[in-house]
């Protein structure tokens, strides 16, 4: 009996990953520098050479049980220990080792802290446009998840609706900045406006709210500018993070949770994520990889080319006539379309070898995302194909 | 709001757990030579020196996007095509790519393959002794589990019971062989009993019951014997396997399932595994480990010791009077305690610096496990404590 809940998530095929098959079945077919994929979020620099310097001296002088032994149920105690002091150095915050919780990636920080802040039933707020593994990720732990519209024009968070909308049954809010798809960066104020709110509304409903906040692309931030950090702003705060675009390994996933020192529970939080591992398989992520970025918590790959690929996009958007936000980070950017329906004029872009995905799948009609996680040449030659176009069909 | 369910799983504190930590305040109070700690299943021989090499080489000649980028849902195509060829090979399987599903270690298998062949109030079959996070691992399913006795002289399955067991909901059995905590090996004749019984129940009640077969020991076998494939005996199987004990690099988190060729959906399993990876916040193990194993799919650590310490320890609990079946594999071993309370009697042995687990954790009363992941030194001088322990007390 071949569980049927499993069997119809089949069906409910993933755009995105159409669109970048349709994309790899043209490359083999004219080749991959005829093909403009803008599909996908695939980091695409080189790995940190700090990263793989930490991996190579943890094989040449670690012992084989310290390397890849069993780590303790909450995680290896030196990556612990450098992630709290590497985000209270930058941050300014006050973490110690008990508050970090390794994990396999940011989709295993989410199944953590999404588990352990809701129950069957519970409600779960978060904003279009939004990554759309969210809807199953909150389904998977019996709660709902609720889509409010950021604003369209700044896609920072739309309190009014915010605040009308939280209810007794809400567990939790979930931001994603740097915001996939969007590029936006949740601005100091925005972070204290969501803050105070949520206090407020903790007092009023007489429960915690927790804010699940989602971080990937927290280093990847535009202008010399960097992402005000949520959790400074809101104690009941679990900060999602994955080092998989900072370091460009996201094939390694590896990641943590970082639990607020005056969130509630604070100092049982890791324990708890610990028994939520035992119930979904999950076991620490890899040994090795804790060690070696215990060793380097604050490197990061070259991260400029996003930057410079984003000027370029935002520039060329803007002259071809799309109204378009400039990202203030991310590799992605998300522009209006040039006609209402995203999902006919991506469809069109595809008869040019040009793939980006329509904002429906963001929750979010009328807009596209396009990825930039490529070399700056094949940007430049994307923008020329989008010209041709935009030009001969608009 | 934190959910009271992980909470509460605290409280339900794992013994093996508390007799470790016990045996690790004694260590730094006398010194680890001085504390027999036959406790825990850590596994102590080095890594193989071919799993090291494979990974410098990665190192070396790959590019960075191929050695640490995104793998596919199903996982990295290499991985899943030498470890087919390597099972056909060995076992005589005609397992292709797409049978094959790499996971983050043994509880991700297990996980995952309950998940798909289970549903709410689904019933699993399993057999004591047996490893106690079976429990958490069905029940987060929303399956039951029932827990059979097996022949306490042979720790073979007892069909009589099992016959009588197996009912409209019952939806998998799940075996452990080589066996933890027994160390014993499922012989041909049990395999083949079990498949044809089982063959006979899922025709009795017209639908499939899946065999998962947990083999993390598979490759620790003694007497120049092997484990019999329990796949090769029925259709229905997964096998869920991990390199931990193999390789050993227990902190590494790799292994995989392997659906049977002509399991129910068997070219679907795979792809059914990928959306339950989406609820639990599993995305395939690190792409580097899997890219390593790829290239040496029949490697393993030098596993001898645990043979030679098992025939020491085998020889000296006959001598002190212990009733004990030999193990047939595993670096495990179970004897009955001198009296009928195994709480009591290695509590006793706690006194005498003594580590071992009593058997109540495993389902079964009456007897403790030693595990001997350890230099054969210090399983002699651990032996003459026990002697001395029984001396002085029984």
């Amino acid at each position: 009996m071949i569980n049927e809940t499993y069997k119809h998530m089949i069906g409910e095929k993933s755009v995105i990953r159409e669109i970048a098959e349709t994309a790899s079945a043209r490359r083999r077919e004219i080749g991959a520098g005829n093909v403009f994929d803008f599909s996908l979020g695939n980091p695409n620099v080189p790995v940190s050479p700090a990263f793989t310097k930490a991996m190579m001296d943890l094989y040449a002088n670690t012992d084989s049980q310290t390397l890849h032994g069993y780590s303790p149920s909450t995680g290896n105690m030196a990556f612990r220990e450098r992630i709290a002091d590497s985000l209270n150095r930058r941050f300014g915050m006050q973490y110690e080792a008990k508050h970090i919780f390794p994990v396999s990636g940011a989709t295993a920080a989410l199944a953590h802290a999404l588990r352990a802040v809701t129950m069957m039933g519970s409600e779960v707020i978060t904003f279009a446009p939004f990554f759309p593994e969210y809807r199953p990720y909150a389904q998977a732990c019996g709660a709902s998840l609720t889509v409010l519209n950021s604003d369209p024009d700044t896609f920072q968070i739309d309190f009014e609706a915010l605040e009308s909308t939280i209810n007794e049954g809400t567990a939790a809010v979930l931001i994603n900045t740097p915001n996939n798809p969007s590029g936006a960066v949740y601005s100091e104020d925005t972070l204290r406006r969501l803050g105070e709110l949520l206090e407020r509304k903790q007092r009023e409903f007489d429960h915690d709210i927790f804010l699940i906040s989602d971080e990937p692309y927290r280093e990847i931030v535009f202008d010399g500018a960097s992402q005000p950090y949520p959790s400074k702003y809101y104690r009941n705060t679990l900060s999602c993070y994955s080092f998989s675009k900072s370091l460009s390994i996201p094939g390694e996933r590896i990641g943590y949770v970082a639990i607020h020192p005056e969130a509630t529970d604070a100092d049982l939080l890791a324990v708890i994520f610990a028994q939520i591992s035992r119930t979904i398989g999950h076991n620490c992520p890899s040994s090795s990889m804790q060690l070696a970025i215990a060793e380097i918590p604050d490197a990061t790959s070259e991260l400029g080319v996003y930057e410079t690929n984003m000027n370029l996009l935002y520039d060329a958007l803007v002259d071809l006539g799309f109204t378009v936000t400039r990202p203030g980070g991310t590799f992605y950017i998300f522009p209006r379309t040039l006609e209402p329906d995203a999902v006919s004029f991506c469809k069109k872009a595809m008869d040019y070898d040009l793939f980006m995905v329509p904002s429906n799948s963001f929750g979010m009609p009328g807009f596209m995302r396009l990825s930039y996680c490529m070399e700056t040449a094949q940007v430049e030659a994307g923008i020329e194909r989008l010209a041709k176009f935009v030009r001969e069909n608009y």
